[in-house]
């Protein structure tokens, strides 16, 4: 089964020509879409869709994102293999947070012209690259054949948390269309009743919170998300507006 | 086969998250969307395209349907067995108007633990109850497995028609991009030349027309509408604009 | 396979209702959408769209594009059998820059009620005309059986290139959202290093790039598109904006 996480929105056919490349390759192919409406060249947004869609997959699964506004430059295309499943894209840190949750296990470059279409383009890897990568995967490929091994991934501060003294630091990686703010601290690395929360511009004492049943009408929490993180959210209203909480923004969280 | 109706957007990862569950439990289940672009709670919308889009499936299809403002709280999850097909989703009415079509056999309570998955979210019955119901279903789980008879489901007024002294009143169900007014009555259940509709403001004797080819130009029908339902247009015109029709008005209908 | 091309969108169940008429009629169909949100009524970009996007998909596939403004006129349905592939769609030109780009064979009315829903609506085709043809043609039903040849289709001005005294004219097809005008002429069919282009308020002399890297900051060019057509660009900038050109307009080519 292959996954696609794009940017390419549904009006153009780029993402068709993707799959019609995958079906020519490999006939039985099962593609399922997970979204193509990630906001442009917004990696953490697609990083965070992908990490909250692909835990519901089989394992086996050929999990394809591109938020990639480094095409055409020398950034690598990359498959990362977990315990779990394959991640192909760019390496430009979106697969890193969805692959983290399943344990890497190696990562390679994507350089075997032998898994690439004949001719290249500048500008559309996801055609010329990454969909053949992912269909050869699918075909039963070993991962190492596709290219040298990659120790140094590139890995942006969302991708990974920070622990100091009892606080553990994290990063908003998307505001939701209710105004929540989707931390990328996973549901279980917390146990608290209430937590002490420093945002940019304010510092907040809040419950921790299992359910929105749990949080009083115009209170404010920290909430354990459907999507696997804690997410800022004020119950009845927009926490992102209220306390000016932009996808990006430094979060750090101590346990009261 | 599964089809897939819900208000949850393509953007975010939604209804992906209810595939990869589907795929898990059932790794050759064939999954069709039929719209996630409902208008947010509007049941009676998702009704309407749910009415539409069914009766041109195989028979067997398990179709899911969410639109669901009550999640979270006492509302029932339901499986409605009808005598071609089987509907899953909230007990809010989305069903009852597609299912009503083929003919309903039995109505069974979503409550067995067996078929949900073995962590609840207060907010995402799509993927937690609904996805793994339409998974063991397409299996050939038999809709008895799942829980309690249910007799008296919830039906708001567009589930049914009214027949009065020869008059027959329904509800408008969707006003659809060129201002026509569908109706929730089947289109083979008027057979008349002429007909007078009333409507909350205006009560009109307006042709009733098989095709656009019998309306003249700037005129009102009553027309066979090709999903199935009568609807109210103005032949190159707006006639929702003209007669300030809205979703959810009611119509009455008496041949002439 | 069978892939779908449309103006229909996404909310509305038409795209749905087509994949299940396909579906009852041969339930191990493959569908891939290409896209649904060709713009309204524009034959010109869902040709673009289609010709982009079927190059990439196997021999044998089954290609239905659908934007369809004479739906209820005399226009003809029709079925073209190219060297490759079906392409199934209405008499209006939407299909032909797709189908010569894999050369013509032979091209059929769509007319045997055998292989049409048993009752006909007067506006969508696409459910009870189109989907089944492209049903029974992937189940191997022959081109021939559907109807009449035709050998004069409709074919729109961007369906052809005229060349005159070493010049070659052709029609801007599609300004996409960078503002590159992409035009109707195949990428191989110029090879120079300078042409002179004449649009309809402008003539410019720019080079022939393979490449966005050949082309200086803020230059134009004449660039081999990854859609497959020469197109208009402006590095880092907006060409149909500063040159306004639209789609349908002229461009005539003489090699420098």
């Amino acid at each position: 089964m292959i996954t696609l996480t794009t940017d390419f929105g549904l009006k153009d056919p780029y993402s068709a020509e993707m799959k019609g490349v995958i079906y020519t390759i490999n006939p039985n192919a099962k593609i399922i879409d997970i979204t193509h409406d990630v906001d442009k060249f917004d990696i953490r947004m697609g990083a965070f869709v992908l990490a909250s869609a692909t835990p519901y997959f089989p394992d086996g699964s050929v999990h394809v994102a591109i938020v990639d506004p480094g095409v055409g430059t020398d950034r690598l295309a990359i498959v990362v293999q977990t315990k779990k499943a394959f991640f192909v894209g760019p390496d430009n840190g979106i697969l890193m947070l969805a692959a983290q949750q399943q344990g890497i296990e190696h990562i390679y470059e994507l350089s075997n012209p032998k898994f690439r279409l004949p001719k290249l383009s500048k500008t559309f890897h996801g055609r010329d690259i990454f969909a053949p990568a992912a269909a050869h995967l699918d075909q039963g490929v070993s991962a190492a054949e596709f290219g040298a091994k990659i120790t140094h991934p590139i890995t942006p501060p969302f991708t990974s948390l920070e622990r100091r003294n009892g606080a553990l630091s994290g990063e908003i990686l998307y505001v939701d269309s209710f105004g929540n703010a989707i931390t990328n601290i996973p549901n279980d690395q917390l146990q608290a009743q209430t937590v002490e929360v420093t945002l940019a511009s304010v510092v907040l004492e809040l419950p921790l919170a299992e359910t929105y049943a749990q949080i009083k009408p115009k209170e404010a929490a920290l909430l354990a998300g459907s999507h696997g993180f804690l997410e800022l959210a004020l119950n009845q209203g927009c926490f992102a507006g209220k306390y000016r909480v932009s996808a990006g923004d430094r979060i750090t969280v101590v346990c009261v």
